[in-house]
Order: C-alpha cells, then sequence, then structure tokens
C-alpha cells in the first residue's frame, strides 16, 4: 500500500457494476439469399436486441464483414456509452475475446499522474502506476502554467507534456500486465479544471481572471483519439464534470468517491493539495470552495521536501524535555527528506515543544530547524524545515480555514454539527491526524468522525468508469452543488494574512 | 431546363421545412462573478432551450470563448441532427449570419454526378450543375469497378474519383454563388449501393456475388470530413438508404419523391439507368426489384450515343412511304449523336417502319441504319444504330419487364389494375411516351395515367435534406418494402433471352 493506492474502509462502495463499455459475444446468422440484410445491419440488430439504439462507426461498417466471416459469424463487440444517449460501437473481433475488457481509471494532479487498470466486468483495480506530471518541468505551479499556455506553442507544449505522460504510464501499466493497449476500451480521468483545459487543448486562462470562468465545467465523453490517449482510438473517455474553476473534476470525483451526496450525515470534505479544496454538505446540498494554497505540501516544494518514497521522513517526534528527535522513514531506510505527512508532524512537534510560536514565527531568532544533520542523511545534506516552509504551510493552513468558515457561514452553521470529516488526497492519507488537528490544518474534531479517505479522484473516476449510475451521480453532485469562488473573496485574502496556529 | 432539373408536376411536394440543419442566432448572457457558468455551458443551455439535447464538439469548446467575445455575446449557431438522435453543433460564429444557411442534395449516378445547392430555410433549389463520374475513366459499368476495387489500391483510387468529382462540383457550384464551402452545413446523397460502398471505402465485392449481400443498406448520418465532402468538415452527410444491393438510395429516395408510399393509388415506379429498377405498391405495401439491363441507354454506350446535350438528337421520325428522317437536336445546332430518347424514338420508328422485326433484328440482312449520314452530321462520322444497340436496349426492355412480371406476380396482380405510372430518370424524363410503349420498355397503360417525373435520387435527397420527417419516410420505405433479389432469379436470366417487341 502506498499513497496511491485507495480508500480508507468505511467508504461508498459500488453494488452494482454498469460500466461505460460492455462487451459481449454475438451469434450472428450467416446470410443467405433467404436471409438478405446486410452484415452491418445482422451485427447492428443483433446489438440492438440487447442494448437498444447502437451506433456503428465508419471504421467498423469497414471491418464488419471480414471480422465476421473470419470469426464464421461468432464476433466479440465492445459496446460504449454514446454522448448524445444510448450506445456505440467501439470495438468488434472475430470469435470469443470477451474475457478481456479493460479499462483506466486516470487522476492528472498537477503534480503526480496516476494510471489505474481497471477490470470492467468485476470492477476491480488490476494494477497503477504512477509518475510525475510533464508540465512540472514547464511549470511547477498552476498559474505558471496558465501563463505558459497564452504564449505561441505554449498550449501545445503543455498538452503534449501531459500527453507524455499518460501514454508513457499507459503503455508501462499495459505492457506489464500483457494488455495491448489497443483493447483498452474506456477511461476516466479526474483532474482539476486547468489540468482539463490543457489536456483538451482549451484555454485556460480565464481560469486565472476576474470572474474565473472555465471554458467548461463538463465536457462530457469524448473518443481516445480526440485526446490523445493511446489506447483503442474509439474507446470511451469521460472527463469527471466540474464544479467551477476551482472546484473540479478531481473534486467532484472524491466527494462521488466519499459518498457523502447519498449520506444524511452532514459531512465535511477537505482535498489539500496545490489549492485546498473544501466541500461541505450531505445527501440534501452541497457547498464548496477553493483556495489557493501555495503548494507546500507537494513533493519537492519545501526546502527539503520529496514525494512520498522510500527514505521519506513520514514521521518525526521531538523530545520536549532532551530536544532530541526521532523519526521514521518509508521503507526504514536512509533519510532523504521529508514528504507531506513528516512535514506536518515536524511542525506539530516544533510547536508543541515551543520552538515556533502561535504564529509560526522561531522563537530564538534562528532561521530553520535541522532535523536530520547531513552526516546523518542519505545524500549528506542537512534536512531542515526553514521559516519559509513554515510560511508556506501557514498560508495552507489559511486557506482550509477562510474555506471552512466561509461555508459554515454560508449555510448558518457551526462546527460542532459536523458528523463527519473526509480527509482526501495522498496527503490527508498518511499525515498525522494529531499533528494536523495540532497545527490547526484539519478542524479539531472528535478522532472517530474524522477519515483519511485517500485518492478520491482516482477512485471517483474509478466509479464512473465502472458504473454509469455513478456517473450520473457525479453530474447530480455539480448540479446541486452550491460553487462560492473563495479565491475572489476579499476576505480570503485578508484573512490568510492573521493566520496563527490554533 | 435540362435533363437535371428535378420534378414534373403533380407529385409529392414538402409541406414544412424541418431540415437537417438549423441556423439560429443565439443572445447570450455575459458572464459575471455572480453569473459564473462557464462559456460552453453558457451556450450549450442557450441552444438546450430551444432544442432538447446538443453537443458540443471539442472543436467548438475551444472556439466558442473567443467566439462570443468577438460577438459581444451575440454568435448564430447551425445545429445538425446527431447521429444518436437530437441535436449537434455544427458551427458558429460570432454576431448574426443567420442568413447564410445552405446545404447540398447529391445525386451520385454511375455516369454522372448532380449537385444541388440549397437554401435550407425555403427548402429551395439555388442552383445545380454536374459532371461525369470521374470513375467512369476507371471503369464504365459497376462490375467493372466491383473488379477493379478488389485489386491493390483500387478501391481508393475509385473513391478519390468520385470525391474528386463531388469537390470540383461543389467548389464550382459555390463559386459561382459565392458562398465558401465552409458554410454549407448539410449533404443528402442518393446513389446505388455499389456507388455508396465505392464512396465510403467499404468492399463492394459481395454485392456482385451470390448471395449479394451489401457491407450496409442504411449508413445513416456522417460528418462531411469522415466522407471526404469539402464543406464544413463537422457538416452533417446523410446517405439515402438502400432497400438491398441492387434496389439503392436512388431508388428509396425516388420513391420518396413520387410521393407512392403516402398514395392510395397502386403505383408502379421505373428508373431505367445502367439497371433498371421497379417498385410497386401504394401507402400499405411495396415490393421492389432490379436487374442488370447493361447501360444501352446511357450517352456514349450506344455506338452513336451521346449524353443528353447540346447537339444530340432527342427525337426522330422516319416516314413511312419516303423513308426520309425526320430528327430534332438539343439546341438546334448540327446533330453529333443520339441521346436515350433519340435512340429510343429511332428504333420505335425502325420497328413500325418494319425495318426491324419484334425480336429486333434487321430484316434485310442489314446490319445498321444510318440515322444521319457523315457529310450531314456535326462531327462528320456516320449517326446510325447497330445491331448490337438494338440488342442491349432489348436486354434493358427485357429487365424491365421481366421485374414488372415478377413484382405484379408476386402480389397477384395484373397490369391492369395499375392507377399510376412514374417514369423516373434522366432517361425518363426526355423520352417520347409513345416510342417507349411502342418498343414496350414501358408497359402500354392508359396515358393519362403515366409521369415521367424526373431526377428523382436528386429529389429525393433533397427532400431528405429540408425534412426530418421526410428522411424518416425514406427510412419507413426501406421498413416496408419488400425486396426481391432479381438479379439472382433464374427465371430472369431466361427470360433475357426471349425478349420481344411488344
Amino acid at each position: 500500500m502506498n499513497s496511491f493506492s485507495i480508500l480508507a474502509e468505511g467508504v461508498a462502495n459500488i453494488t452494482e457494476i454498469d460500466p461505460l463499455t460492455q462487451k459481449i459475444l454475438l451469434e450472428v446468422d450467416a446470410p443467405s439469399l433467404a436471409s438478405n440484410q446486410a452484415d452491418v445491419e445482422r451485427v447492428q440488430e443483433s446489438l440492438e436486441n440487447k442494448f437498444g439504439k447502437v451506433l456503428i462507426p465508419l471504421k467498423f461498417m469497414r471491418h464488419i464483414p471480414s471480422a465476421c466471416r473470419e470469426g464464421n459469424w461468432q464476433v466479440t463487440a465492445t459496446v460504449g456509452v454514446s454522448p448524445g444517449g444510448g450506445w456505440e460501437l467501439v470495438d468488434l473481433r472475430p470469435g470469443n475475446t470477451t474475457k478481456n475488457h479493460y479499462g483506466l481509471s486516470i487522476d492528472i494532479g498537477t503534480t503526480t499522474v496516476v494510471v489505474y487498470l481497471v477490470d470492467m466486468d468485476s470492477g476491480k483495480i488490476i494494477d497503477y502506476t504512477a509518475g510525475y506530471n510533464g508540465q512540472v518541468k514547464l511549470g511547477q505551479d498552476i498559474l505558471t502554467r496558465i501563463y505558459l499556455a497564452a504564449t505561441p506553442d505554449g498550449a501545445e507544449e503543455l498538452k503534449k507534456a501531459v500527453l507524455g505522460t499518460l501514454n508513457q504510464l499507459i503503455e508501462r501499466i499495459g505492457n506489464r500486465n500483457n494488455i495491448p493497449a489497443g483493447e483498452i476500451s474506456a477511461a476516466t480521468i479526474g483532474a482539476n479544471s486547468t489540468m482539463i483545459h490543457l489536456l483538451l487543448g482549451l484555454d485556460p486562462s480565464r481560469i486565472a481572471v476576474t470572474p474565473y470562468i472555465p471554458v467548461v465545467n463538463n465536457p462530457g465523453l469524448f473518443k481516445a483519439a480526440e485526446v490523445g490517449l493511446e489506447i483503442n482510438p474509439l474507446a470511451v473517455v469521460y472527463l469527471m464534470p466540474a464544479a467551477g474553476s476551482y472546484v473540479g473534476g478531481d473534486i467532484v470525483a472524491g466527494v462521488l468517491a466519499s459518498g457523502m451526496h447519498r449520506s444524511a450525515e452532514l459531512t465535511l470534505f477537505v482535498d489539500i493539495g496545490t489549492n485546498v479544496e473544501v466541500v461541505l454538505g450531505n445527501k440534501d446540498w452541497l457547498v464548496a470552495c477553493a483556495g489557493a494554497a501555495g503548494p507546500a505540501l507537494e513533493g519537492g516544494v519545501a526546502q527539503s521536501g520529496m514525494q512520498a518514497q522510500s527514505g521519506a521522513i513520514e514521521s518525526v517526534r521531538i523530545d520536549p524535555l532532551t530536544g532530541q528527535v526521532h523519526y521514521t522513514t518509508i521503507g526504514n531506510t536512509p533519510a532523504k527528506g521529508l514528504c507531506g505527512s513528516g512535514l506536518i508532524d515536524c511542525l506539530a512537534e516544533l510547536f508543541l515543544d515551543g520552538i515556533i510560536d502561535r504564529a509560526g514565527h522561531f522563537q530564538n531568532s534562528q532561521k530553520e530547524y535541522i532535523l536530520v544533520p547531513a552526516d546523518k542523511s542519505a545524500e549528506g545534506k542537512d534536512i531542515l524545515v526553514t521559516q519559509n516552509d513554515i510560511n508556506n504551510l501557514m498560508r495552507t493552513k489559511g486557506a482550509v480555514n477562510a474555506a471552512l468558515d466561509l461555508l459554515l457561514e454560508s449555510v448558518g452553521l457551526d462546527l460542532s454539527v459536523i458528523e463527519r470529516f473526509y480527509a482526501s488526497g495522498a496527503f490527508g492519507h498518511y499525515l498525522n491526524l494529531e499533528s494536523a488537528v495540532t497545527i490547526g490544518i484539519y478542524p479539531d474534531l472528535p478522532r472517530e468522525k474524522m477519515v483519511r479517505i485517500g485518492n478520491t479522484s482516482g477512485e471517483g473516476a474509478r466509479m464512473a468508469l465502472v458504473s454509469n449510475q455513478k456517473r450520473r451521480e457525479a453530474e447530480g453532485i455539480v448540479g446541486k452543488m452550491t460553487y462560492f469562488e473563495l479565491i475572489a473573496s476579499q476576505e480570503f485574502m485578508i484573512s490568510l494574512q492573521k493566520v496563527r496556529f490554533a
């Protein structure tokens, strides 16, 4: 289990598999003078007996006569949901190949891309793989990429970069599971609005300027070839719908995965990454907002920051009497740096031990705190926390709290009525809840109400991949979600200046 | 009026214009912090208020933000019928361009291609243009082309040839009406099954061998770019549905244009071209069959044959006493050759004057009949009728009569109950009915029941272009038509050996 595996226990599960594509064996009657129906209509009728209206793309009209004869009138058809409703033919092969039915659920993060290989008939994850988003090299944060997209060739470069990553991961996961890319018939993608715009070649510039209008929130269904995914070119690709410029398909997927939209419990959902996204509500209503938090907790942003990989410090204790540092690393290997959970742990300890104050400043005029000296670290460099790292984290904390206050105020409620709290995202999955509450990045709720829920963007996308019902629920979530443009709120900007520890 | 103008009086007309594409002006509210809907959903909602479900292709997602702002939130949208039902966006331009709304109806004949430019709002033909099908150079008759399609690159060559003709005609008609090709948003095509297969790159080989199974009868709706028509790449292209390998979309279009499928009158519809197609029925039932007749009446096939153009002999009288030939030519210019109607006239006169007998043989051992000697013809060559020309025509006559007998027998009726007779096709439009009846190519019915109905393939296609109701009627015609594979019938082959004049 690492940070890309999905879902803690106790969250929504799919009861019925009803996938974006279905694969069935057709036994078609051979034609004769007495039965002179055309080949395409013969296959189409056979499909429509089962699925209702099924469109046959021109490519398959060309292919059907030979496939039917090669398979001696036994062919395996894959049909996928069609943008206009109904179904369309996505694949057709001679003989019986029904046992190989694969799809992908994909989480495109600003920093990290995860591709999950899914068995479309069982709904189960077969394998997954992750890598850095190739756009990171072109611009680390979202705003830089939005500016780059406005330069000549910039948008094209960014699109190619993320497609490069996606197709590399798809190739890797296909190779190691012996599945030709052409046999993958569907994919769903959870990503924030800017990632979706850059992937589709849509101009993201208006996401960044008032009144923060995206080109599209719910782009819907595409063919893989249109998007550029190197799987079956006619594979169905569904992009999780967004609620607004800063509450994207990743968050809607998260809500879907959490099941909060179907629960009577008043639920708070917090996802901390480059931005902070907060959703509050239950089966009757949902309110959401987001704030740019700075990528304090993304691997590689803090001075000694790194991804949650082997050698990353994931937990920290500082003895209040001796000041001695105790830490654990992922894989129990020599320390290379700090991942998000290690950083949160470290700051909580520094605060509890009085080394930093409530406002996040070092007390005795020091500028940094050395956690692991160079001679004890894996790479011969001090592993440390700087004032700048602390400031970044204070902004994240400020964003979470401002968003939470705004949402609670908008519905006239306070923290005490919250019945469940979901900490979403790779970050939320690993941190020490106590530490996160100590530094005030998560609210101080009864611990039994708090659940670390994992990569809900990938999981929500998987749900929409293997269940059309869940896909419709995702669109229902958008429909009933009230979205506040926190990033545009004056109070929010001011509140960021006054953040203090709890 | 020439042979490509459509429809004699007294045939079906469209009562309500309900075209494949609709063009409307949208006044969209500009976004603001208080109205932060995405651009695409803003336009989509505005369209869906009028049309119900409207799909927005990715191309327009990219284009909508700039078009809306350039037009100051006033844009003109063209929506077209979507293969899955509902509508999809076909064009979007800033400002108000609603007054230019164009479509094409196209008749692809084995020999001749006609393109009609249609005003999509009035349903009227603005202009039309015709040319030889570029495939003629690769193979004059259908069988030759089917064989060619089975050779390496043959299918591609044939496809390119007909697309070359189509796109040349489209360019010509656009230029002379000052309409950029990109502003043409829809097209419908009437053509026989082999022409449709070659156009779409489908293997036509099984059309020619028992049990005569086409790849597809009703290919449905496409995008212009898929088909290769050089108009708006997302323009809606509809191919008239076929009833079978030898009763193609051209004939279904003809039935639609004739209105016989909605009439209480028992109607006989005959189209003579390369093949002979015969349809019998009324609003309650339809039976159809076809036979390969040989292209006796296509311009250029008879020894002195030519298209119905300036200089073609279109009517002939031979004085029974003096043997003197009287003829008229199209445009009253010196005679260059014989078009179909001239040939029929000539044969009828030769028979009436006893120069050929009932079996179509010259009486006094002559091998040909010189109508215009070389010194009186425009090109210094004898214009004549050969035994071979007569034999070809006898085959056509045989095909018509065998088809008619088969259909009448299949429904247990005889000629006397036929209440209306439609002579379809460019050929049927011009010939002298008396001559055609004399030589027995058309049945001897009361003349007031006989109507020469013109290019019904192009006209049926026009109807389906400007009326979705008519398009559905075309599919209804196929649904209720019983199709007999005459070409496969043993009796038919034998009957061709015994053809005699009436």
